[in-house]
């Protein structure tokens, strides 16, 4: 499954064409990386000029080494790089990482150039990392092509900007994170973030892949990859604003998905979706604490000594999606034994000054809301650490205080650290996280914490991030993402009555409708159903806008007398005469399918009619969209209470619409020459739904 | 103007009444602080037992000191506070620091006795802070009277939370901030928030409040200080979440207030209000830049070298309410002229590897960025910094390598550093800001930067949250708050004719109406005005779920059906008979006033229906609002685009529904015994607004 990436991760020998004894070159900064290893396997240097490159002899072409290399750097000028593929090639190359810059990113030509190339490397059954990238690195095989360092560790880095790679390296350290691999993507002419996220995901050493991309290549096939990868996959991307959506379209010349797109892919597929580099490093060092401890749902301790961080972590907590729920009667009583009267038990708990004389009341809290039901996490926050702390403040420096001077540190530190070392042994014994942010976040007690996997981060958004992350793949995890059916025969017709057929042959529900010309044809279809009536003008564009819909005509004289009028003044071609549908208690949905040129069919529901324009309240899923997921879609929307039934209105029939749903999307996705499909509006009733309009347009 | 703390600042003499050898005791702590400026004033230390504390000989009472003390503080078991107080003014204190608690904070008994401490301390002329506080500094005035040190600096910092005040302490020095003054609030028995605020305002060494708070005792009067402060407030506060307000409850006894209720009084006073410690020093950070360095708009280039950091931080700052809009042609050009090809002119700007052959192309880039008529700030983001790097990382550690190597750094060092300079130039040339994000914000060209009073910050939401700071008190500044009109006569018929009347008085137009009893005084109604009618059943809870409501009467006889019925139904004593208004093209408002116990009246205004119930898209402000402010809130809602008329609709008029909005909050915050006011539905059409409902309810 996925492709062989062997000769590009741990390859039996390397050469750096390009490398430089000139510091301004990139190829200075790879041959320089290259060689850190020197004994793991040859390193060959080439450089046109020959003589010597950091202090080795250089080989003046690939040629010239004399034996097969099974992976090449190359780091020339553009015009050169052709040639340094062929020759790649032919000494053999199973992988080869384009650093040249020049290509699909410098417009058409490029990426003619480009596209040429890869189909070469393909052809000669080679894979091609770039061109236009910075390098690869996998610390797990001592092979270092990058310029930057990166420190050992669990997470893949797959980035599309070497800058934001750069300031992820700068993080990490901090959290304890390190690197397996490191791949600079390019412009992916070959090898596609797809195929780096399926190789990452067998990658034993790797246990979380972070993405930065800006264009997803088959932003489907990731989802996809994603979602199957059996551990976190978390992506930082941009595009959520107009002016970033120009920035990456200049920046890579690619097409842009929309974020509404991304976000709801990411959803699906169970991948964490991070708007900064420090939300990144925060949500993997949340994901980095294991598999054993995600918590099963979004119920939050807080708890703290003394009530301002409390109050401002509960805040924090509920802003991140987590719920802070007050606790039940039982887990308060507990609460009680181990705290004193002035501590508040409800949720947030607040120590109220019992951690300063006894600091292993934080511990026994923590066991007694570990234990409690009603608790799916635990949020601690505030002083914890200061007692022990020996370094204190944020980043060290300042001495803390508040423990009555320095003498009185001693006692309360051991007594810190003891309840440090008991709170590591009642997470041991439950099957829920815990999640700390400290004012002393490298103390020595926090340290206890840290080392025994507990995330601890100074900043309280940070801390209720983190367990965020770590609570959305509960226990019921990801919605999943759907198959894509096989494709059906191409829609012809897209005419209104082409599109209503389409459906309805797809067990699409519509009223009775006839397609009619002339008057005749209008009076033979007044007979064939009951009125009252509605007339839509045929083959005129925004027909609402334009007069071309006439509604709640109660008899053939007033249809007869609306076609004669619509008639008139739009002259259209050709009418559908439509049984009116009973609006009586009826909600206006939206149904729609887009095909986006990277995540392939994607369906949009939400409530149709003003609402949809005002509100934009809407939900997107990569279509085909089960009924069950459908419904979960229509509950989510802000306006979903209106679905309940509001002032005494009967609640509508949310399954009946989420089924026209399915049937609708599943169609869109068995016609990838459909551009649009939607049905608008989808009217949803306490008894049922019926597509009361459908329009399609092809690619 | 305000009450005069000069004694509680800059006494004269002090007294730590509690002052104790045992580092458990928190007169401890006070008392090893006081004695850190022992030459600036005579600083007494009080023990009953005598002998020696800290080294010095301790008297065993305040007489016993044998001389006036002008400030006492008093740290001793909560049996002994009242008699120490009394101890103090007979003294001659004039200002007292009441650490000890036990007071409001522990119930309704505790309250009385702090309501008649402070009672005998205002009798006596002197000032009391606290109880139940952890004490009070002044940097300016050598005055240590709390357990933490702060770093001397021009933040005046008032909290009703230690542990959140160290957690500030701690995070404020690698912003470069220090402290004015710090108080911790208690209980605000007798010196309150308000009393601070007005007095810090007036403290020339003090350039911005930050304030933590959980009870705002006199909110109405904290906004009104914070507006006419002629400096920075910045507010610190929980309670958007149901937990954080079940926490400020239960941990300081107090009312609170809605979160959306300290928002719009925020918002309307300038006061910049914040969720987080970190976020409150990012934006005391960004306000320290001084007010030469403030943005007159929200459009804000965003620039970096390399693209990734220039997308995610467009992104960063549109999510802080920032514009990031394309640059114009002039714009573009002119920056063409300081940058290469391959560089992204349209914004966010991408110098795409010119930094890095050109350092200063990035002082270029500025000076141009600054002359653009259209951008109102500046944001660098990347990797600026990186070389002259001579430590690193974002706290310090690894080395930068970007540049092409150690050797490569020396050159480019030297030229980034210069750029930096030439930065500053163009900076002190243009009044608008730049705010820097850089992976090395301890590097030497960013120090340059921020020694210059250029805000630097690691993280790309803190450069954001940062720009919007300094770009929220523009050239429009804040909305200001209402004055509170004279009160009213009270209204005694709270019935709805009565409120109507009221109302009516003020200037608020309602349809035609008549209340009765009988079918003799509906006839008569009936003759009085036109149908189609409306009537309503009166005095009874909930009149239109009870079906108490019949709308579109046509005639005399629909009329008398519909009294018949809603008698029958439900009995009511008396009935309005009304004039119904005509709906066409009309949009349901809704607008109330509720009395706040901290914010006095308090408006609400938004769509009436069914939406206001499942939207909640409704704006807040203190009442009285005038009618500009009105519309602009209107216009503000989420869902205004209904206001302007869509699908072929007409706009409705605004105007006249601000116009009713400012004399329905007027009469409200006329009647100080209405606890709550509304008009529901205010109907809204292109040609007007008419109340077609009101209520009241008294205190």
């Amino acid at each position: 499954m996925g492709r062989d990436l062997t000769a590009l991760f741990d390859p039996g020998s390397v050469a750096v064409v390009g490398a430089s004894d000139d510091p301004a070159k990139y190829g200075h900064a790879v041959a320089s990386q290259a060689l850190r290893a020197p004994g793991r396997r040859p390193v060959h240097l080439v450089n046109r000029r020959g003589g010597t490159v950091l202090g080795r002899t250089a080989a003046t072409s690939l040629a010239a080494i004399g034996e097969p290399v099974e992976l090449v750097v190359i780091s020339v000028p553009g015009a050169g790089f052709e040639a340094a593929v062929d020759d790649a090639l032919a000494c053999g190359a199973r992988a080869i990482v384009g650093i040249t810059a020049g290509f699909a990113e410098a417009g058409p030509e490029g990426l003619a150039r480009q596209q040429a190339v890869a189909e070469r490397v393909r052809a000669a059954g080679a894979v091609l990392v770039g061109p236009n990238c910075l390098g690869i690195a996998d610390n797990t095989t001592e092979l270092y092509l990058a310029s930057d360092r990166f420190a050992p560790g669990g997470v893949a880095l797959l980035s599309q900007s070497g800058n934001l790679a750069l300031e992820l390296q700068l993080r990490a350290a901090p959290h304890g994170l390190g690197f397996s691999r490191f791949v600079s993507l390019g412009n992916q002419a070959d090898v596609t973030l797809v195929d780096l996220v399926e190789d990452c995901a067998r990658h034993e050493a790797t246990s979380a892949i972070a993405v930065y991309a800006e264009d997803f290549g088959d932003g489907r096939a990731f989802a996809r990859a994603a979602a199957a990868a059996g551990k976190p996959v978390v992506l930082l991307t941009a595009g959520r604003g107009a002016a970033s959506a120009r920035s990456a379209q200049s920046h890579t010349g690619a097409l842009t998905t929309s974020a509404d797109v991304v976000a709801a892919a990411c959803r699906d597929a169970g991948v964490e979706l991070v708007h900064t580099p420090r939300e990144m490093t925060v949500v993997l060092a949340a994901l980095a604490a294991g598999p054993g401890t995600r918590a099963n749902g979004r119920r939050t301790a807080v708890f703290t000594d003394g009530g301002g961080h409390g109050a401002i972590a509960a805040d924090a907590a509920e802003d991140a999606g987590l719920d802070v729920p007050e606790l039940g009667a039982r887990a308060q009583e507990r609460l009680r034994t181990v705290l004193w009267e002035q501590s508040a038990v409800g949720n947030p708990v607040d120590l109220a000054g019992m951690g300063e004389q006894n600091p292993l009341s934080y511990a026994g809290t923590v066991a007694e809301l570990l234990a409690a039901d009603e608790v799916d996490a635990v949020l601690m926050t505030g002083y914890f650490g200061g007692y022990a702390a020996s370094d204190g403040g944020l980043g060290g420096g300042s001495t803390g205080g508040a423990d009555g001077g320095p003498d009185g540190g001693s006692v309360l530190a051991q007594g810190e650290q003891r309840a440090a070392r008991a709170i590591v042994r009642h997470l041991a014994a439950a099957p829920k996280p815990l999640v700390v942010q400290s004012m002393y976040p490298q103390s020595p007690s926090c340290r206890v914490l840290a080392r025994a996997g507990v995330p601890v981060f100074a900043a309280t958004e940070d801390a209720a991030r983190a367990l965020a992350a770590m609570t959305a793949r509960g226990a019921a995890g990801a919605p999943g993402l759907p198959d894509l059916p096989a494709p059906a025969a191409p829609l012809r017709d897209t005419g209104y009555h082409g599109v209503r057929a389409l459906l309805d042959s797809a067990g699409v529900p519509f009223p009775p409708a006839r397609e009619i010309t002339d008057e005749a044809g209008l009076l033979a279809a007044a007979e064939e159903f009951k009125g009252p009536y509605v007339l839509k003008a045929l083959h005129v564009l925004h027909k609402s806008d334009a007069g071309g819909v006439a509604l709640r005509l109660a008899d053939r004289e007033a249809l007869l007398a609306a076609h004669r009028d619509m008639h008139a003044r739009l002259g259209a071609p050709s009418y559908s005469v439509e049984a009116m549908a009973d609006l009586t208690d009826g909600i206006e949905l939206i149904v729609g399918v887009n095909r986006d040129p990277r995540f392939g069919p994607v369906a949009l529901v939400g409530l149709g009619g003003v609402l949809t324009e005002t509100l934009r309240d809407v939900a997107f899923a990569l279509a085909p969209v089960p009924a069950r997921r459908a419904g979960e879609l229509l509950r989510g929307l802000r306006t979903a209470a209106l679905l309940k039934g509001v002032r005494g209105r009967p609640a509508v029939d949310v399954a009946a619409a989420a089924a026209v749903i399915e049937r609708v999307t599943t169609v869109a996705a068995a016609h990838p020459e459909i551009a649009e499909l939607e049905v608008n509006p989808l009217l949803v009733r306490p008894d049922g739904a019926l597509a009361l309009d459908a329009r399609a347009v092809l690619l």
